[in-house]
């Protein structure tokens, strides 16, 4: 075996970064610093190589902020034109939704998490939040008509029923690992079942508990 | 009409501080920038008094912080006390535990929402993970109770159970606006609602959306 020779070469150490890799870091930084608390130096000493290096792949720290938000919201609004694109009740495309999203917090954990915590102070944030806005309106209009096709309870506001739907949704990111055992599906399935028919068995419990 | 004499000051301008308004200034400031990026001199700014001024009132960011986070801690475990002491059926003391969170969040918007952005890079922060942990720990054991006494659904794993429904009840720093016009009552009927029972009517669409 010649020392490494067309062997790709492991994504660590000083050189060899591209965007990608550059981007995984930076938003782990992100995320545990704050973006604001965040500087161009303390990513470079983070990655190893100069502030001219990184320069050369992206040309600001807001830059690599955009790339990162995107990725979620690209990922989140896929799903929502699949859901859109469905020709079912609007209870079953809400399940889609919520299936979907769950699977792209998931598999885009640390993009997620970033996004959700963007609080709006740059044109990126600002961009973000309306974005956001946009899939918030298009989870109450799926639970405004499945209230009125009699699918959801309709004793709730539907803008409160979908934001305590997506709250169960995105207060994954404060508790799920990727490697703790439970899959993206296993999960989709919990949030579905629990949020769609509720925790309480229905042989009578609901007698003792809230009505 | 005299020139507002005996008239009560409002609690502006430079004066007149005392630890509370102090706390609910600093709070706020946290909230917004974070813990790590609000300074001292930042506080002193907004407060329109001197760091010494400051210090005449509390020795350090960090007991800013502590004072805060327990404000928050002190009223969750208070619900929690009078959980434990209830003689009910687990269920039952679940809901009791849920409604009071909601209570506690809603009256201490700022210190709860504080004290779930707490990232643990402290000594105070750590001591209150470590009490999220504590509270945590009793939901499950809560979850757990109810699932063998027959009111839960036993298909999930009652922690995954407990910090689906807290996640729910934590998202509401998230966008609950006090001046909204919800009241903490009406914001705790519709988390118990949805969570226990559902979003579905139950009136056979169980068997549209997921089983």
């Amino acid at each position: 075996m010649t020392a490494g020779r067309q062997t790709p070469q492991p994504r660590r150490g000083r050189p060899g970064y591209d965007l990608e890799s550059l981007l995984a870091v930076a938003v782990k930084l992100f995320n545990e610093r704050g973006y604001d608390g965040t500087s161009m130096e303390d990513l470079s000493r983070k990655l190893g190589i100069t502030k001219s290096a990184i320069y050369h792949h992206v040309p600001s720290k807001q830059e690599l902020l955009r790339l990162a938000i995107n990725r979620a919201l690209d990922g989140l609004f896929a799903v929502a034109d699949e859901t859109k694109a469905r020709h079912e009740p609007a209870v079953r495309r809400l399940e889609h939704l919520v299936r979907g999203s769950v699977r792209v917090l998931v598999d885009e954990l640390p993009f997620v998490t970033l996004l959700l915590r963007v609080r709006g102070n740059t044109k990126v944030e600002r961009d973000a939040l309306a974005r956001r806005k946009e899939f918030d309106r298009l989870v109450t209009e799926l639970v405004a008509q499945a209230v009125r096709d009699g699918d959801l309870r309709q004793d709730i506001d539907p803008a409160v029923t979908g934001r305590l739907l997506f709250g169960t949704v995105n207060s994954l990111i404060e508790w799920y690992k990727p490697r703790g055992g439970v899959g993206a599906e296993q999960l989709a399935d919990a949030v579905i079942a629990t949020s769609f028919n509720g925790l309480l068995t229905h042989d009578g419990a609901g007698d003792r508990a809230a009505g």
